[in-house]
């Protein structure tokens, strides 16, 4: 019996209990079915759990999302701007726009907020919290929610499933927001996963952490880490499932890292300037933690992200890539492949039909799978390659 | 006084007892002017020390290079080749090599041998040592040499200093290799230091590996390290100077770092592809360690290479790179300077003149200077911006 299924369509407010909108508040200058600022509410207040940027430079709305205790009702986004690089003004406005989502919406529980644009710009207020009024949240908002957080996307990033439990079901809904690879200046990830099992904050956090390290952590656009980045999880209950033993645990854990692995890739293949999606599989690994320090090397490495932009099946850039990674290496027992096609066996040269390489390296996806042949650990990243226009875009892009 | 002095057109046959020479032995397809076959001697048997890249894939003749104890008569070097992911061939390929030098030149010290060129092809090992017979090395050979060991670099870079010494002087030359920005498949850094002053190998190896974490180790040009980085110093005591009290230790590594550092900077600044040499000076620092590592990381990240490319004074970006740096950090205690106009006071932007800072953005070479406001930990690094012909080069580069 499959464990879950995908829900067609599905996005934050798939979940019970979940009502989002998203609206333009004027933070971007006006377009077509632009909108910029959105909001996530919970009918009950949930338990959640949070991952922040590594950055040491960070916006002043993680600053207060780290002071948030208890239970939470719901989350602010703007974009527009990063509300990074204020002063302690970032901190008070924070503490300000969500205060008045507590009074609007009426709820004794704190709200969190994310923002995201230009770095070293104040966020006007005053729009902000003046256009909280004008938020009209209901179960069809997700896609509105979507809407608003994006930046320099060209499509919104939404999915949910459906997970089978002995009390029924209950659901797991997930939103990102991450620049492709044309879009750096605007490069915050961020993601919201909503649920209606019942799980406790203790709980979430340590299997946000395991699925984030499986997925976010391994995508790679340019090597730069934002000073905004988040993922938050939220637990309503709504579905009346509660979440606590062992097999129950390890049941939400896959279902949620399908969730954030299939909002990752999105980001990995989002931008017009990428021409490949590079996917890199890596097994034989000494252990799990080797095997995604090897495949992110890979992913990230400027040479072999040039390389596949060049369609050039040049197997010693990857083997390049990964002896730099921090991860147990025995050259000699390394074998690779590219979509399909082995290109090296013991840390050398095979002789592969090239045509076939060549041909390979024309899809859009490329599959790299590495073989360490030391042990079990397996891991997976996601990339894109590096092209003329990621150059031209960022260096076009003015303050 | 000053304590040294550089030398006109000085280059490794600069200092006493050193001679060189620099062949065509058919590794490269040929051109006007291409050698791909440099020998390096000295009369007397060296003192040496080295260091060698990170990458736990590397080549077998830095492999090579680990197995020889004692004293040393010379390197040879080959580029077209990095003798990298041949299997077992590649360290019985070196040794052949290396013995037929010591035949040739009739030495009973071993000589040391690097490579470069592209990974996981075989060197012509018959082709090399034919070829050894015809050397032909003189004090005349420094720039033949340099000549020899470069790939796509568009110059050789040579430098020798004059230090003053109680018992008269000596000479310190050095040599390097390093692809620019445009040329990351030939990505190999080899450089050789040559000195006539008489040290030994114990101290020497302090000296050079505290000159390498302040000069090649602190250039960015892709973030790529390759598999075959290699630096060698060598000591043949010629001008019977003994370097030996700590007074003279350090007035040896004052002129060492002079030497590093200039060959690092031409580095730097080689390759058509670039249109920005950037330097980052960072002061305050807790530490000498956190002021290389922030430095090395504003200078590494593609969204500052961009912005410098694009002539955008995004000080947001700096504040981005500073953050990822594994340093402490206080964001409100940062100052950022870019050529002489200082861009963010308190972490925060000042208003800086735009025009003037455009026009800064205009010169060659582009100095950022960040006073963390912490210590007094001073550290430089250097690298180039990131443009469409690197692209463009590196996608286009057929194996």
């Amino acid at each position: 019996m499959k464990k879950f299924k995908k829900i067609k369509n599905g996005n934050v407010t798939s979940p019970d209990g979940f009502i989002a909108d998203g609206i333009f508040a004027g933070l971007k200058s006006a377009g077509e079915d632009k909108l910029d600022l959105g909001i996530l509410i919970s009918e009950y207040p949930c338990e959640w759990a949070a991952t922040y940027t590594d950055n040491k430079i960070k916006s002043s709305s993680i600053d207060y999302c780290k002071e948030v205790k208890g239970k939470i009702k719901g989350i602010i986004v703007n974009s527009g701007s990063a509300n990074c690089c204020v002063g302690e003004q970032g901190l008070i406005d924070a503490r300000n726009i969500t205060n008045k989502c507590e009074e609007i919406f009426q709820s004794k529980s704190p709200f969190l907020m994310s923002s995201t644009g230009v770095i070293g710009v104040e966020i006007p207020v005053g729009l902000i919290i003046s256009s909280i009024e004008k938020f009209s949240p209901d179960i069809s908002g997700g896609e509105r929610f979507s809407r608003a957080i994006i930046t320099t996307d060209s499509k919104t990033k939404n999915v949910s499933v459906e997970v089978n439990s002995k009390n029924g079901s209950y659901k797991i809904g997930g939103v990102a927001k991450g620049s492709g690879m044309i879009h750096p200046k605007m490069g915050t990830m961020l993601s919201y996963i909503t649920t209606d099992a019942d799980i406790s904050s203790r709980n979430l956090t340590k299997i946000l952490r395991k699925s984030v390290k499986n997925s976010f952590n391994q995508i790679d656009i340019d090597g730069d880490t934002s000073t905004n980045d988040t993922v938050v999880v939220m637990s309503n209950g709504a579905s009346g499932n509660k979440i606590d033993t062992k097999e129950d645990i390890d049941k939400f854990q896959d279902a949620l890292d399908y969730v954030t692995q299939y909002l990752a890739r999105l980001i990995a293949e989002d931008g017009e300037g990428i021409s490949h999606l590079i996917t890199v599989e890596v097994k034989g690994a000494k252990n799990e933690n080797d095997a995604l320090e090897v495949s992110n090397a890979v992913v990230s490495s400027s040479l072999v992200k040039t390389a596949i932009f060049g369609k050039d099946p040049n197997w010693g850039r990857i083997m390049m890539a990964i002896g730099n990674a921090n991860a147990e290496i025995l050259r000699d027992k390394i074998k690779i492949y590219v979509n399909g096609i082995q290109i090296a066996e013991e840390g050398k040269s095979i002789s592969f039909h090239y045509q076939s390489v060549l041909s390979a390296l024309n899809k859009f996806q490329i599959d790299i799978v590495i073989d360490l042949g030391i042990g079990d650990g397996r891991g997976m990243a996601w990339g894109s390659d590096l092209t003329e226009e990621y150059v031209i875009f960022n260096s076009a892009y003015t303050t």
